[in-house]
């Protein structure tokens, strides 16, 4: 039986996450699929920067790094993390960004392993990952080398003369889902550690870092967490691997005695090792709003949600806009992809540009890539249905077809 | 002739600067000594942190990272940078925290020099810079090694062996300041490269970076420049030493085609391959504002103003309050210090705890300094006068000699 609004405004009746939506601030008439990319504002973000801004920084101006808990505040955060990606309590921390991050992490996992010099990525993932290792191997300068393996090679390219496996949890463009448990244990049983990027799956889905017994792991929270724009990154090194390496990007804020002002380095035992320096405090203040709207959630939910609404988006391109060359990209299985959905089409560009303009906003990644998230607080299943309809409507009339949708650039 | 509480009031009368107080939030009563640890609120930066939340995440989202000019915006301010430090446009850019930066950037000044072993650094400095250095070149595993030397045997320790010259141009605790010509100028005799941390000298005193022929520089917005708590770092790499080398943290950034998505690293030419990755936002954006407020005020006036109030200080400490036990430990020639005034003191935490409850913020540094920092835009003449007022009743009365005032951290 062919699908119509109707069930969409049903489904959306029933919808034990619907709540949620009133917690962000959605623009009029706009249905937004890049919340992978950055995610929505909470309504509640602007009363937490406000508070930071006029009360902590403007009235109690220096005390705030005790009494508003500043300093701790990477670990505070990094504590209400571990409760979403199966850690514990001190073995995640924020700091810097995503690829600082990756960098400490592999340099840190490294050190644990000098013996080999293989690390496993995959070379079709966002690159920001590779690029920094690829700037950590050449400055170490001791024939380090990145085996470079695609989705379905990467457990064969795991062989007993490899350090480190560094793989993105769910793949940015694609969208397709490892298997965290079956990698970490193949890379585990030749001897190597295992460092994941969480970026596009950390509030997307389900993740269980212990009960895959991950050795160390690196996201981004805003996204599909919504802290802001370009919020801090988080850190998750396991118990067992803290104190065990030093990572390399030693400042003050991962001295075992920051207020002593030694003259020399010496690290801190614990997670707060892989803490670098002074954070930007108002964006990483904020990005807890986003959080802890996540820790009322029901993660099981969201990701019952996150794959109805993916299941019903590709069934509505295929059944409504069949013949306009839209090929899928993203696996279609439920345990193999994240909360994305992913099209190639020759003239996806333009395409996506003129969906934008319809205030449909997904994104496009070169060369052809159209990339659609979805993020179940506040997308709704109506939302799919009327976007489907958009685009149907932009291809009927072939309105893509213009000049001013075929010029512009895009950011992730 | 003695001074009076009047005199002080006169000097506030004249003053060229005076109006700019206006422009930050001052709260009630309080007299603040301390931007050089955490610059005060300027009044414009809530209604900017507004707009960057408000409508440019929560309304205009992705398109903002176009639109609104995220991705650019660190060259832009950069560029405004640039103007207050003797540098020129695209010699400045702004990412992450100090000590990234100064890992970039002696990473950076180590390729260039591959033959030399030897960085010279002050041992005394704040110790986040000798942190990172000590990073790195355990990491590099080379044989490099950090020549410390103290304020007066910097020049001799610049010899011929020597890559790197890296000092902070003024000391964190003492307030000392250094001759960056003549160091940069012995530096550069013997073939080496000059990296100059601005921490306490951006936003307080004249920086001539080119003047000097500097080759590398880095610096903090949160302290004189009123940026907002932990407010990205800034980084300048003068035109010539741009495209010599690649610093290693290459984050997507820095790539030379950063939506290009490729599979490897390939560095800009240009201060952009400093950057790293993708930076919090909001902390960036509002940072503007305290910098904005910067290029309309005259340097040379707070300039002069600073060594007045720094002055007048001294004074004041000598004359009313000579049996207590103040050393002063900072320069009192004008160009051998900054824009602090630090003096010795036995008792001086619990002391400056005490001053501190009676509304004057200073701050403490182990072991037995008191500093306070004078930040010319919102601290007037007769602070200077009330400051050493309410010290004066605390050390005849003997109240700091309490239980609370001897247990606390500090910050810096």
């Amino acid at each position: 039986m062919t699908l119509t609004r109707e069930d969409f405004i049903a489904l959306d009746d029933q919808d034990v996450l619907a709540p949620f939506a009133d917690e962000f601030h959605i623009p009029d008439g706009l249905i937004y699929f890049d919340g992978n990319s950055l995610g929505m504002m909470p309504k509640a973000a602007m009363a937490r920067a406000k508070e930071v801004i006029e009360q902590e920084w403007g009235t109690d101006l220096i005390k705030s790094w005790n009494k508003a808990g500043w300093f701790n505040l990477v670990e505070k955060l990094g504590d209400k993390m571990a409760t979403l990606i199966g850690a514990n309590k001190g073995e995640v921390i924020y700091a810097d960004s995503t690829g600082l991050n990756v960098y400490k992490l592999v340099a840190a996992a490294l050190e644990i392993r000098p013996e080999r010099k293989v690390i496993v990525m995959e070379g079709s993932n966002f690159p920001t990952d590779n690029y920094m290792v690829q700037g950590l191997i050449k400055q170490l300068g001791r024939g380090h080398e990145i085996r470079f393996a695609e989705d379905g090679e990467i457990l064969d390219a795991i062989t007993d003369d490899v350090a480190v496996v560094c793989i993105t949890h769910v793949h940015y463009k694609t969208g397709h889902l490892h298997d965290m448990k079956k990698i970490t244990a193949k890379t585990q049983e030749v001897g190597a550690l295992s460092v994941w990027d969480l970026c596009h799956s950390a509030g997307a889905l389900a993740v269980d870092l212990n009960g895959s017994n991950v050795d160390f792991a690196v996201g981004c929270t805003y996204k599909y967490l919504n802290g802001g724009p370009g919020s801090q990154s988080f850190m998750f090194v396991a118990k067992r691997n803290q104190g065990k390496a030093v990572q390399p990007l030693t400042g003050w804020w991962g001295h075992a005695a920051p207020f002593g002002f030694e003259r020399d380095y010496r690290p801190r035992e614990d997670i707060r090792q892989f803490s670098t320096g002074t954070e930007p405090v108002v964006s990483l203040a904020m990005s807890e709003v986003g959080l802890d709207i996540f820790l009322r959630a029901d993660m099981n939910e969201i990701r019952k949600k996150s794959l109805k609404l993916c299941d019903l988006f590709i069934q509505l391109i295929e059944e409504r806009l069949g013949g306009y060359g839209f090929d899928i990209v993203t696996p279609k299985e439920h345990d193999r992809r994240g909360s994305q959905v992913s099209f190639s089409s020759e003239n996806g560009f333009a395409i996506m540009q003129a969906l934008i303009a319809a205030d449909v906003v997904g994104d496009f990644r070169a060369p052809d890539i159209m990339r659609f998230g979805f993020t179940p607080l506040y997308v709704s299943y109506v939302n799919v249905w009327d976007a489907v309809d958009r685009l149907k409507n932009i291809m009927d009339q072939g309105s893509w077809d213009k000049p001013e949708f075929k010029t512009q650039g895009s950011v992730t």
